[in-house]
């Protein structure tokens, strides 16, 4: 399935000031969040798959799908709408075949080996990145700025023209609509919305900043 | 499937001196190991996919089974023959709904309360303990000795007469016989085997003290 990148809220308990999961995941899609991810490197499999049913229960009749994070034993025991896996997560042919295909299957990407090496023809969407410099993951490589998104996001087109391409990692109300300006489809974002004092604002902020970005490179 | 717990082999590359977990199988069930289980809780999904690949392929022909521990999505990636999940793993009935039928699954049981909770019908065998103090393992509850599995088998065995119940944590050849005595059906062995000098000659000398025990037991 393809996926709406516009705003793509991660939750992850490490990164969300001790707010409910599911409360907060139903706030970001009130205001405007168009797809969430559960991010949990530390839980036990056992909280995660009840944080992956709560979310997709909080969810429940907004339309915006749940991923989860690396896990594909969560997102199928909690029968989320799919997984979005890095490069030392299950391969995404694996991956594939354990979903079914109407599985949402997101992968990273950084580099221009990864273009190359992806299974474009697997995946639902990608996320490029990280784009800025980050507080929410620890990024050994140097962040590859707007003009490493925008020399990604043209390899990815040529290989696949219709491929979501969503941009990750320090992207805020300053910096969203450079990143849409230089091709992203949409803007995948942390600690800006599940720290932000109104979650809801925050989303529908910047849902706005990206949803005038698209419609101005559009005209442009 | 009713697994063989005569001498269950944990591997565990935190718990292996570095050794080659595909070829420390191969050698235990060279020695006697009737099942092999691989536990990891550091490495990343990809490499612990990649282990679980080997060692499939280093049991192949031997018939001894490999389960995964916790990780549904290693086991169903690489084919593995179950899982082993403890009580902050994915729950058992949603483990035996993805895994089917035919699968192992094994449940950690150290209280009388989780007797009572275990759904015993969906399981192919329970793992008891810790019954020793063990360095493989932060157990921060005090073992349950070789009474605690005496009185946690037989209520294990009052409610499912023919389910395997091995024993786990701190057994080696100096009390194997002991655990034996007790009650269990095996013994489930990481550091006594993984870090042995000669793991296959370990392996050999825990399966004949365990196979003496049972036949002494038949006979008592």
């Amino acid at each position: 399935m393809r996926p709406d990148l516009r705003l793509y809220a991660l939750v992850d308990p490490q990164h969300s000031d001790g707010r409910d999961l599911a409360a907060l995941a139903r706030e970001l899609a009130a205001g405007g969040a168009t797809l969430i991810q559960l991010r949990d490197k530390a839980s036990s499999t056992r909280l995660m798959i009840e944080s992956a049913r709560a979310i997709r229960a909080a969810l429940e009749g907004s339309g915006v799908p749940l991923v989860i994070n690396d896990r594909v034993d969560v997102a199928l025991a909690a029968q989320a709408d799919g997984v979005h896996v890095g490069w030392d997560d299950m391969p995404v042919a694996d991956a594939r075949r354990l979903l079914g295909p109407d599985a949402i299957i997101g992968l990273s990407i950084k580099t221009e080996e990864q273009v190359r090496a992806a299974r474009l023809e697997l995946l639902d969407y990608v996320c490029i990145g990280g784009v800025f410099a980050t507080a929410s993951k620890d990024n050994p490589d140097p962040p590859i700025g707007t003009d490493g998104l925008r020399a990604l996001s043209e390899m990815i087109r040529k290989r696949a023209p219709d491929m979501p391409a969503g941009a990750i990692a320090g992207i805020d109300e300053r910096n969203a609509a450079a990143v849409i300006a230089a091709g992203a489809d949409g803007i995948a974002v942390i600690s800006a919305l599940s720290r932000a004092p109104e979650p809801k604002r925050a989303a529908a902020i910047l849902r706005g900043i990206v949803d005038r970005a698209l419609a101005e490179r559009k005209g442009a």
